[in-house]
């Protein structure tokens, strides 16, 4: 048996459910699971269906094609033994970094972790230690039209999935960013008000926030305003200086974007109209 | 148009999901919602989608009833016109019971309530001053199986389609329970860990919990083990005296009942197998 | 015997807790509570101590003010029989008010409300309710001033100590503000990454937010940005329409302008460089 | 400069928090941060106190506990420079132990770490990993008071100041735990309402439960019932598998007994009838 994960975008029109269903019988299958989203405003419509079929992949995605053809979908079609491959680039920073690569090595993140790329050499004992390959690209004001070359090519040679900026500390060009739509994700901390600049956590302190968050999106252009895909936060008191409001953030940072990448590995992430719909 | 909420259960089979679509395509329905589940020990299946159709609610129960026959599921099948009949029972303790008047009188929540009971008379004047009718009925050791039957009987006068427990403090007998399976939800705190007995807030003080908690669940016999619908907790600290403690209970109290019953009047809820399936 | 909250402001400098007991224990006074803040950076530091004495309030604080005098601090002393006089001011929205009216009537909030500002109607029959004066001060472009003239006005006629601003949809001007420095407590919508500007569930609706939450701080002259109290989120999905987010917000709101008016009348909050510390 | 921190534990009487104070000012010491606490049913008395200052730890000792000989006080008093010796005790699975390690690693959390117990082999390459000496004590019905009696050993051997229960699978002896009061955290899995037994995710799915949670607590006797220090949850939902909420229930778990550690090494922790009093 093959299981497949289903993800169906079109506009909204009477039996698009109908003719998948449609199909998946046809194709002998067994829906496990089955979510749809549509957008009032926009008349977006989104599928996500996982089911268990004995026709092969190709099999299925030839039949569903065929069936859906008339409404103009926008398709993915993934079966479990496609993981995603996943591309981690970092800079000095490693709380994420070692919890998505525990995460990994326990099971939990079902995906392979071809290459880990950064702007510096701190982390490649980290690399080394786990047996990924460490590539390190250094990227200076000059360099890094350059760099973001090297890195897509790079992306491209290990035929990578997802990239997860987990803690870069870099902005990407806006060309980077559209040469992987939806592709990329990022983390940043947030807070209540929001506030900009460097040194976030002295800023909250200073401001005497009492809710410390972060949220993971994807990255477009502008680096903190994709859309978002999960956020949390944390109690915090004035009695918590920058230093414990850091660390407080570094364990909500790492939760947010595991949890992301959990989402997006299993599919159930969908953009319509700069919202991410969330199929949980 | 009418807008529909269908729920069907059933056995799992393939074709459940396509035979209902299509039934809805010919009633020339559009889906607008749709959330499915389908336990992956027992089998069972539940579907909860929302369509609007220019047929009457009549027609679409024909139709669908005929198209899924053959999976001899359980139905539900309401329309939007069609607000579901909620009769409040409370005993001295108000918050629950404010708070879901206030939120039905601010049109938050789209019930009818024609009656209010009581084995108190300290909250008649509430019910006068929202005008909604209040019966007394006593309970004693001697009197319980007379007032449950007085209860049931404007149960059945009143055409009353939930009963609120808010905040009664009377255990109902295991028929009671049986007559109304799934259409009684219960509010009751919760404690990590729990403990049972008389003044939990007093106990949780004396335990030094960390959080403090509510569940909403459906009644069954047992007061506190039915199917869980909706819990949520607040953290305290250990200087929160009982008084606080039960300040802040009252809080989270009125928020979970609140919210159990806006999923259950939004025909969100569906019990499988003693679990509370939440279509959210 | 007097249970006296006493609350003390001033430099750092060794000496001031051992004085202040000192004090305290020649009142014949045991202290109950106690809690210091001492700020790194300016060296601003703050005593809370509650504790009881055969003294009378006057004799307390004549000792404490000759005791202390060299410290050159600011000075805050209430007993319990001295409960709040608070000022509502709303304008049409009355979940806030109506839960302060609630928290007050069962006895959580010990304050006195003699009077209710609104510059509208909507909200004088709940103010008649609850038997509460209610004043009616319409604010246009051309009487803002000529408003909160009248405002303040009836704030010192009525000896009022705090001003709650439950969902008052007007900015007070930079002058009122002053005039009432840490004596007006507003509460605001927050969102995680922050938006300004109208609609702001709508906004958050269309941005994909996956936390909604409410700030309630000191109003300065800029409404926004002052003192942070209190905060707290809730989880949404995408699932959430703009209404449903709305109601969301109503709930935490009122809980966390509940909470800080708590904190403010037990006299748990300062604010020192910008910053409520809160001493809970 | 030696920076203190002092816990006083004694009945309550006027003037022990003045005679501190005085004690503090003679040694020319300047408070940083102090807390107090005072059960008011019992009377027991907490305070704890850091402060700078020029002397030695051996003169403040001194001048400390002569001056408050009379209240008869339990005294702890540790200066920076002296960081708390822990041991981790664990079994087969790693998330609380790596989580901790990473934390030391860092500098989160400033201790030493001599030594890792465990009843099975296979998390002795994480501790060479990470070059700490690794103790493998197997258990079995007859040979559980041999192993507590070779871990005592240990742990007096290497100056233990603190055991870590980093999801030790196995039950302590009361011997054991009386032993080492105060002195032995662990961490336990909770969840409303709670049950008992084997397979807790598997008991919860089928629950139905909508939050997981966690508690750090001191271990006594029964394992699950000591004081308790910290406690977390997360939500959940009818679509989560016994593994999904297994690996929730991971992120809790690592989450809460990491701040109960840092709570105990910070001092922060005082037993007072068999309730945690967490002074943050």
């Amino acid at each position: 048996m093959t299981k497949i994960v289903l993800v169906v975008q079109c506009r909204d029109r009477p039996g698009i459910v109908h003719a998948t269903t449609g199909a998946i019988l046809a194709l002998d299958g067994n829906i496990l699971e089955s979510h749809q989203y549509r957008d009032e405003l926009s008349d977006d419509f989104v599928l996500r269906v996982t089911f268990e079929t004995s026709a092969t992949k190709v099999q299925a995605e030839e039949k569903l094609r065929a069936e859906l053809a008339e409404f103009e979908p926008v398709f993915r079609l993934r079966t479990q033994d496609e993981p995603y491959r996943v591309l981690l680039i970092v800079s000095k920073i490693d709380h994420c970094l070692i919890d998505l690569l525990y995460r990994h090595q326990i099971g939990e993140l079902a995906v392979e972790i071809p290459l880990i790329i950064s702007n510096h050499r701190d982390l490649e004992p980290v690399a080394q230690s786990y047996k990924i390959p460490f590539a390190y690209i250094p990227v200076t004001l000059e360099s890094k039209a350059h760099a973001e070359a090297q890195t897509l090519k790079l992306i491209e040679e290990n035929s990578i999935d997802l990239v997860v900026l987990a803690r870069y500390m870099q902005i990407l060009s806006d060309e980077m960013c559209d040469a992987l739509p939806g592709r990329i994700i990022n983390i940043h901390h947030s807070f209540l008000p929001g506030f900009k600049g460097a040194k976030p956590y002295q800023q909250a302190y200073q401001r005497g926030v009492k809710l410390i968050g972060a949220s993971a999106h994807y990255a477009t252009g502008d680096l903190d305003e994709g859309p978002i895909i999960e956020q949390d936060v944390a109690r915090v008191t004035h009695a918590h200086d920058a230093a414990e409001l850091q660390a407080l953030g570094r364990d909500i940072e790492r939760r947010v974007l595991a949890k992301a990448v959990r989402l997006h590995i299993e599919d159930r992430l969908v953009v319509v109209n700069d919202r991410t719909i969330v199929f949980e």
